[in-house]
């Protein structure tokens, strides 16, 4: 059994190098995590780290970098175009491999525990870990800002899900959660008519009755003139790669219309595009865990 | 750059335990060498060995492994179905990931001479390795077997690459080389007819014209009614997966036959399947090294 776990922490600090670096150090510390990337955007003032490792590992290398953001960063003087509520803004933690979202939920609720009760920082649970289905959504959650915070905590509905109804005063509140792997994913049409394109979105995401765990909107790559469906897939466990992009040839086809190409955004689990060879070969009883020679070399 | 190399190394034995533990206990006790598999055939009097890990572990422990069947293993009184010519008969070198086929290669050579140098053994370079044409085929280098080995050598072609021109008294020769991963997959087809498969499999076979790194034979699954192309891929990198299942999908068509599902049989790296999720994709410039998240975790 693989335990892995992804977890992709938000900061609100996108300028100060020196802080970057220190919340890098820290996931560095920690044996058995490894950060794949992290990138500070200065006119959001707002850094996104990456790490991958064993779910302890995680655990501990995400507290260890609250604990440097609450230290260096001050929200009293933070300006930045990013809606942010908190010095670590949001942890969600990723259930990759063998891992189930079961498992990352009760990792986030450690990890939440942990930050009020070692850093004195009121938490959030939200997406898979929300203790209500009003606290899924991130977005509500972070209304008002670190500014509007010390007065919405005061209301009933809001109360954190550790800590007492005061926010940190440099440090704000954080929000920690367990949510799928999202993946950015592309299709490239043989037209330059953008109005295919944006139907074919409208097909397909879940806001107009489309796949549930798909969003999708039509654009324009000006450069090659091809209008393109883009797609983010929130849950791939649930609406799989392979199932968009059939549903997306199809709805092509009414229009005479080729998918010319696609294009993988940024990193995918391997089992995404596994999956899809599964799909279009026509597997039988295949073991993505056990057939899969380098799933046995990841501990 | 993730350097990561397989060993299937073949040792005459297949019915004494303690050997077979004494051979696995060598890989196992190298840093960075994963034994995925093993397993003794009695009646071939056998034994393969599956290893995963870095250049240097897969050299270390192969090495290690011909030692144990050296001291362990008398061909003088060994008999079995298989034909063999070595205690060590066969050590493969397979590369993955970033590895390339020549850093194989280089290290079949190190662990060619090595075996020669210190444990007194001669040995052949056989498949890529191999220093002639005629030495790159297994079977015409083990013709005549243990038995017939000290008159072969003796022959001005046959000299060894590395050792004397005298087999080992009681652990013989072996064969030490670099070869792509070998896969094993299976498509099974919508009818009974198993001439509608045996005539597939010869279309896309390299011995009848068809792909040169594919073998193929037509079978019957009997319990199921179903006639299948049973698939040797020997190297994916130049014959993939998904160009046979679309050649078979389209020589099965003109017969009125679909594909009703296919096998993969055992262990396939995670690019042959990645490979095929692209091409059905149409993936526009993916980097598999960079894109798939487990690859950054394999050290």
């Amino acid at each position: 059994m693989t335990k892995l776990v992804e977890c992709v922490p938000n900061f609100s600090v996108g300028r100060d190098e020196s802080v970057l670096e220190a919340l890098a150090a820290a996931a560095g510390s920690v044996p058995g995590a490894t950060l794949l990337s992290h990138s500070g955007d200065p006119s959001h003032n707002r850094s996104v780290y990456t790490l991958v490792g064993g779910p302890e590992a995680m655990a501990e290398a995400a507290f260890l970098m609250c604990r440097v953001a609450r230290d260096k960063i001050d929200l009293t003087s933070h300006a930045g175009a990013h809606p942010r509520m908190g010095a670590a803004d949001v942890v969600p933690f990723i259930p990759l491999m063998e891992t189930t979202m079961g498992e990352c939920v009760e990792l986030s609720k450690q990890v939440a525990r942990r930050i009020w009760e070692e850093l004195g920082i009121p938490t959030y649970l939200y997406e898979e870990s929300a203790s209500s289905p009003g606290r899924r959504n991130l977005a509500e959650i972070r209304r008002g800002q670190f500014e509007g915070m010390p007065a919405k905590m005061l209301l009933p509905e809001w109360a954190p899900d550790f800590g007492d109804k005061k926010v940190h005063p440099t440090a704000g509140v954080t929000a920690v959660g367990a949510r799928p792997p999202l993946i950015a994913f592309n299709i490239n049409l043989g037209t330059a008519d953008l109005g295919v394109a944006k139907t074919i979105a409208k097909a397909v995401r879940a806001a107009a009755g489309g796949y549930a765990c798909c969003k999708a909107l039509g654009v324009m790559l000006e450069e090659r003139g091809v209008a393109q469906v883009s797609i983010n897939f929130v849950d791939y466990r649930k609406t799989p790669i392979h199932r968009v992009f059939e549903t997306v040839r199809a709805e092509a086809a009414r229009y005479g219309v080729n998918i010319i190409g696609s294009e993988l955004v940024g990193l995918a689990p391997a089992k995404a595009l596994v999956d899809c060879a599964e799909y279009f070969l026509r597997l039988e009883d295949f073991d993505f865990q056990k057939q899969v020679l380098e799933n046995h070399l990841i501990k």
